[in-house]
């Protein structure tokens, strides 16, 4: 049961956006622009950034929800998002893709596990300042929005049709309109 | 050495802001909103759990930022910050904020840490759902901002003077302006 009352017909971070609107929109605006705004890098590969840090910070929410969109937007599909979670180095992406993800997975640990090295060798495969700054700041909101989540015992749904029907609308519709 | 190219004039946060405005927006009114906007939480207590998330996490730049920022606006002053800094369970304030300071650092190790227990202790105190609300998101930000001003390898000044400098303006001016 979540730690405040919130409306039971809306899961994880939904509620919590209707719950306090004044927030929910700087962070709906955040996710949007990181993860649907103009960018070099696809939809697919920053939804799949959120989800291998959602899936590191065992938040079931998110994980789902996000690997959904992933699925729904990533030209490797599910089983692209399955693999990734499973372990990035084995992952049948880019090695560009796989050095982006690494940094990541760093940041979900802390800031100060991003090392020269492992920026080195994303710059190798040709990331650019925006794509390591977005990479950096997309797993950096998703420690926020998977504590927010679980820090307040938001439902986390165990039907997975919950899951594809949320990452469908996130993968069509984005995050402006969660939680209305 | 910051791992992309920032203004050496903008350190911490302040250079990520003058790199990508688009980000910058939402992320600076999420904290307008959540440390400054109308709230049964003073100021100073909010300013008091950005500064031991930031302390727990060994974010150097945003703590001391924070920790000028909350001694600038608490009624307890420096005395007060640096007692939280150094033990919650310690510190000479209300057991109501004692409460809502071992929340903010369950979030920061994960949400899932955030019991029914810590939820109840801080209720039995007069905690309300909206405060509840609030120091957990204070406390999920702050593990977003600490990881993104590390994660990028920003500037963070040895001079206590600057940290003073710069709590005094967000005591006085607030999130908007940063990075312009």
């Amino acid at each position: 049961m979540p730690h405040i009352p919130l409306d039971p017909a809306l899961p994880g971070i939904s509620g919590l956006f209707a719950f306090r609107p004044e927030t929910a929109a700087p962070l709906g605006q955040l996710a949007e622009v990181l993860l649907r705004g103009p960018s070099s890098l696809t939809v697919g590969d920053r939804e799949l950034i959120a989800t291998v840090v959602s899936n590191g910070n065992e938040c079931r929410f998110c994980t789902g929800s996000h690997a959904a969109a992933a699925a729904a937007t990533h030209e490797g599909g599910r089983a692209v998002v399955d693999a990734a979670r499973a372990s990035v180095d084995d992952a049948p992406v880019p090695e560009k893709t796989k050095a982006l993800l690494r940094i990541a997975l760093a940041v979900r640990e802390t800031g100060r596990a991003v090392t020269e090295e492992l920026v080195a060798a994303a710059r190798a495969e040709g990331a650019t300042d925006v794509e390591l700054h977005d990479t950096v700041l997309i797993a950096a909101s998703f420690c926020l929005y998977n504590r927010y989540v679980d820090g307040l015992a938001t439902i986390a749904p165990d039907d997975q049709a919950v899951y594809d029907q949320i990452g469908k609308r996130l993968a069509t519709e984005g995050y402006a309109g969660i939680g209305k």
